[in-house]
């Protein structure tokens, strides 16, 4: 007879492995839900890098900057769908080398792989965009859409073909779990090259080829994108885990090493320029995303701490050796981020690759002949890869700035490119804009000083004329007293002033340039220039109160006797009239004297 | 005997269908993981229109429109909460024109429907945010409160009944997968009455009805809402899919329409007014987003390639007719976006839709005779929906504007409505506001011309008087020279009057208003009105070096030969006195002269 | 025989309830995928925290806030791996009182719990992150690191570890789901004790102690702050969920609560003060999110709305006690939000919780004994953690204070501590920074108003001098008119001055002091002071036109009968020179005037 509990019992016992690999379908791999949460996750990055960039440059590009990160995605989306899909996950083709273009997406839309193109776009898109920082405030936007067209075209294709579309390098082995390679040491290439062909910007190097730091418009933007970039990179190294236990490592190696190497570059430049830099802390924690980024799968705490530690000294380095031995002008830091960091993290999987990660891989620390050989082979696709991205960027730059020009004109970089290539008049049209202080004279020499080597002393002497009192029409002396100042004495002198009857004044914001020097700081390593320092100017017109009091009361309230306490200018006034009562001279000032 | 190895085969063939729909069970529909995941994300839409309005506005007004959008969401849950998820989502009644409402959320918690709730609140609130962008700058708060409440109360819970609520639209086989309808067309109608109620703000149309540009305060911030918008809106499109397969499709489909409408605009605007505009761009995302969103788990990658490159003209094409022929301000193009493109996008269900979609149904292009139907099925949605809201939304406005009154008074719209509504002195207290340019004289006509006819010239002869010399109270003379020029010549200056001994200065921005004409740009679309320009002022004051010598200097490092090369102004000086010595007049000026 | 046909129905029977438990074990609880995505949507909270802070402080300190709020999680993470997370989740030791540290993260990584290293590791940098809000702006930098640096080595874990480590408070039925009291009760406390140590900024509190409103430098970066908290809470609240189900109800809760705290402080502050302050509710609504947090998978709707509503009151309660009773600088109000609603949300659960919710708990409004214990329970665990917290951050900033230092100077605070601390000359180098007016007299008294008691009028008496023409040196009378006016007003004087023929000036911003006193805001329940009056200043110089046709235009123009029309000044000029032509004086203004 038939023993049905026994029945029951096996088929209670559901077959948790087969359910489990439902379920890992499901949510996994190339048609599984999180895929494309991760996928999403990396679109949203777009969003962070759009930040990075636009608040580490000048307000005047801003339009600009936001453009070309849109553009990047947009006009990759076209590219990738015509034809860069397929170079890379066509049919694998020429032994390796690129994949068959095919138009599934057309043609059999159904069993068209969505998840995986999805996928594979969103990470396309961010190589692309890594460019647009290095070259930012000078490219002409034209050239930067036809370069970044062609990278999203053929350049990233076919090398990710290589990585991640079946080709060559995958058949050796080699790893490159979520692109320190095949995306970011390949925009950082780019940018690189990008950097090189399209030239500094005026005013970074000075005539002897000394950098000069030049702030971006909004650290708070930049540091916005960082966090964005740091949240989508969860998804970026996340979203091809094979299973939720991964998952787990990934987020771990993750956080980690962004963390480490944050900590790194804070102690690093505190130590060196003696405080802790803002903007170069916000990029170790990219340069550390960067570098884990190959090997998050399959490093453990140690490597991935590891990891960052070096990342966060290599940042640093990066800029310094851009800024004082390549004089390439990277104004967002790119390359130090993305390139040197992203060669790192592809070597550091042969070096610290547990064997235990989800590609099963050994490092040179974990098995020194497996490793050494993992290491040859990282190096192997290192190198071709580099050598294709240098070869076909060279290729596309220098084609690019030979035909149509790649540079704005100086006009336009001067007056920046939101209003040149846009037609927008400001990208913070309510705020008054600052006066940019960057643009050097070293190609502007505008009077030569050998006109004016006569001692003036002697040339002009000084006129020393008798005094005279000059009244106004109205009959009464009216003086206007200019007061220059440190903007935080406002308050002691408007309580002096008011002590005395003075309540009316008019304040403004000036810059003041004068003996008195800023100290020298360091933003991102490179001596800040600042003559120009704030002051506030306070405007007043007496008639009644006594010029001498006023100076009297304003010198008592001002004065700390340290250089920079400011100055005080007398002028004629020769009428002055009130708008609302149409009093005039001595009456107008009546309320506020 | 029994074959336990058999019924171990069988056993461990698990089945996977069943296991399949418990997982799907868990993961989609409305008791599903994603279905939140995805309701988050559309939550997360509401800051992507809090920053896109905010950008694309007035700093004056910024904290108005982020109280706005806060309390939308806010206000929206309470009216939801009580009346609006029983009118959409409760039993059907009237013959599918309305849900029964409920109050199942306090009576019978246990067995509320928590996911269905969350998802309809977070769409719900999506529809009214989309208002308050057309109704920036001149609406009163308390309206807005007012406008908000009612359409989350009753409008969009009844059209919303019909489509997704098991309605009359939804028995007839209307369909909108994710909104371009039920949302987008409704907010964007609600938008369209509500900007036409309220008005144009003042200065955005000059006297002869011409429009004007009124520049957003931050471009950024509307790129960081754009983005932040696209990234919700893989939530929006998808959280309703049906599996992981559906869900592939639909990130394809919400990735190439806003692609290609962006790419769209970029194009067409560059051919039409020379340049890419960035900020119409940007609303091309979002018009790209609004058309794929009824079709997006039914058209594929032409459909939705079709109906980004329709969204991406729709957009320019509604800015354009809302500014020159409707003469409807809509500061940041909601109509355009949502209300266009929503309709469009629920046509093109009707047009594309491949019949291996979600729902199944197929559109004109793929089936003629059931297409149509379709088509005539979506038109009859379109009609019925957009009536509703029309008189609806009418009765709304037309109610509060007879009541308590829609608009801020004059003074309120001048000085903000931060300060005015909110007691906010400034959304940015530590920036210095650029004066406002856009209060337009349309309705001011401060001077009347026919005062002033007379020939200035002849009737007032100027008075050549002898010049004369006037020295200071000390005894020597000195003297003040003002000059205007371009920001870009500060450095040149700085160094040519460095060089003939001068190296103290007050440095200040000014804007310029003379012959120098800006150049016509062109801001979605329209011209700028360019007549301040960028200037800097510097401030002098000499005493040893003579006045010919500082203006000749000045003069060659500023000469360029083009207009707006600047001025120099002279005056005469009574007193200098240097706060940390006390040095009067010449030796006031020792160190920096 | 053997009847296969049973057998079959019996495997397709597959055991749903197996299935579920695999499908839950990969999405939730400690191993799960959406605890993965919850924990990066809480690190984006990370983000959420550095907006709202740096956009409720000063733009010079943005830098160094980014900073703390980066610095926070990357110290967090070095000492959270290196000994927090054994004290938190090691085996419980010593009575339930600590953890057993251990070093599996780098001595067993395969087996190490990655998912809820990392879970806990982002819980905790939250706590850590709370309390740089209530010390901005004034803080050392290095001591902040250390506070830093202690709180997730040792205060946090400790605490963690009885309420979700295993120790004694989760022993005896402490409920706190998702970290009212764990998290934001202890970062608050922690603020509380911070903010009082390190004393009130320069200008908070006048020399009577009253509180003075010091605005935030973007109310619109505040308010991204808020939305992205709120996104980022679904993952807070959520992450924690046993399946599906729960996870609906917590969606809900969260939703709920902070909408209605948003509303009932927008309801309250227009009452209180005649304006809805924006910045309130935006503080509201976490406040809010806060107070759900405790309850959020054991309260049902009602109950959620009720936390809410006194969540609303609370956190306005809050901010008042702070500025008038306790005078405690906190600038963001992270006290009143995390303090005072983890308090009260802690308490919540055993009023609220339904007993249908995940921990199966009841409050004492379900069932009078098991509540009132619960309630019990809720008190023994606030106590105890609020006990710990205060010992341990009393010693912590007591020992900071006495050692290295708690404040900044008086210098860096004034200058701001981007430059002083981080090198970084401006946060927002591309924009004119506003004059700080909260550097308070108190502390400055500038000049003995003893001094000058003597009435000027009788002091000085006013010279009357009879008027005098003074031409300039080119032989025509050039004459300098500035005109200080409202902004609105441009438009209409400029289009006056054209009619007579004036068409070339120089307009900048300038801040007025005078008879015109701005009206009484309220920010933040605080009086703003308002003495500073945006103006704008028109400068033009005419030769030909007459001066008395320019006044008399200029005062039509600008008359309204309000104070705070206007003032015009008039000044002799000695020379204009116009630098593209060499002309000079009559010349030099024949195109613009």
């Amino acid at each position: 007879m038939l023993d049905y509990s026994a029945l029951t019992v096996m088929a209670e016992a559901t077959d948790t492995s087969a359910v489990q690999d439902v379920v890992n379908s499901t949510m996994f791999g190339t048609e599984g839900v999180w895929f494309l949460i991760g996928a999403a996750l990396v679109f949203f990055m777009q969003c962070g890098f759009a930040m990075v960039e636009t608040g580490f440059t000048r307000a005047k590009n801003a339009g600009n900057i936001i453009m070309k990160n849109l553009m990047d995605f947009c006009i990759g989306t076209v590219v990738f769908t015509l034809l860069g899909f397929g170079l890379m996950c066509g049919e694998d083709a020429l032994f390796g080398l690129v994949g068959l273009p095919n138009f599934g997406i057309f043609t059999d839309f159904s069993n068209f792989p969505w998840h995986n193109f999805v996928f594979n776009l969103v990470f396309c898109a961010t190589a692309a965009t890594i460019v647009s920082g290095a070259m930012a405030e000078r490219t002409k936007f034209l050239s930067y859409c036809i370069y970044s067209g062609l990278i999203s075209l053929v350049v990233y294709p076919i090398e990710a073909h290589w990585i991640w579309g079946g080709g060559w390098l995958s058949q050796i082995g080699f790893i490159d779990f979520a692109g320190s390679c095949a995306i970011h040491m390949v925009g950082g290439i780019a940018a690189l090259i990008g950097a090189a062909f399209v030239g500094a910007r005026i005013g970074k190097f000075d005539k002897n080829g000394k950098p000069r730091a030049i702030l971006g418009h909004s650290v708070t933007l930049g540091a916005l994108g960082v966090f964005i970039l740091w949240f989508g990179w969860y998804g970026f190294n996340g979203a091809a885990a094979g299973n939720a236990d991964y998952l787990g490592q990934i987020f771990l190696t993750t956080t980690i090493a962004p963390a480490i190497a944050t900590c790194t570059t804070m102690v690093f430049t505190w130590l060196k320029n003696g405080k802790p830099d803002v903007s170069m802390c916000l990029n170790a924690s990219l340069a550390g995303l960067v570098g884990v980024t190959a090997g998050c799968a399959d490093v453990d705490a140690l490597g991935s701490a590891i990891i960052g530690l070096v990342s966060g000294l290599l940042v640093v380095f990066g800029v310094w050796l851009l800024d004082y031995k390549l004089k390439i002008d990277d104004p967002v830091g790119a390359v130090a981020v993305h390139l040197m960091n992203g060669v790192w993290g592809t070597f550091a999987v042969g070096l610290f690759a547990t064997g235990n990660g989800q590609d099963g891989i050994v490092g040179l620390f974990y098995n020194l002949e497996e490793g050494a050989k993992q290491l040859g082979i990282q190096a192997i696709g290192v190198l071709a890869v580099a050598a294709w991205t240098t070869v076909t960027m060279t290729i596309i730059f220098w084609g690019i700035k030979h035909t149509i020009g790649l540079r704005a004109s100086r006009e336009e970089e001067i007056k920046g490119l939101d209003s040149t290539e846009h037609g927008l008049p400001s990208a913070y049209a309510d705020f008054v804009p600052a006066t940019d202080t960057y643009l050097s004279v070293v190609d502007t020499p505008a009077v030569d000083p050998a006109e004016v080597v006569e001692p003036v002393e002697i040339a002009v002497p000084v006129k020393h004329v008798k005094a005279q009192s000059v009244a106004s029409d109205a009959g009464v002396k009216m003086t206007k007293i200019d007061i220059i100042a440190n903007q935080e004495k406002f308050e002691p002198l408007k309580h002096a002033l008011s002590a005395i009857g003075i309540t009316g004044m008019t304040v403004s914001h000036v810059m003041g340039c004068g003996m008195q020097k800023g100290s020298t700081e360091f933003y991102r390593g490179v001596p800040v220039d600042a003559r120009l320092l704030p002051k506030m100017k306070v405007e007043i017109v007496v008639c009644k109160v006594p010029v001498e009091k006023v100076v009297e009361v304003a010198k008592k309230a001002l004065y700390t006797g340290k250089i920079g306490d400011g100055k005080i200018f007398v002028y004629d006034v020769e009428n002055v009239i009130k708008i609302r009562t149409g009093e005039e001279a001595y009456d107008a000032l009546q309320d506020n004297e």
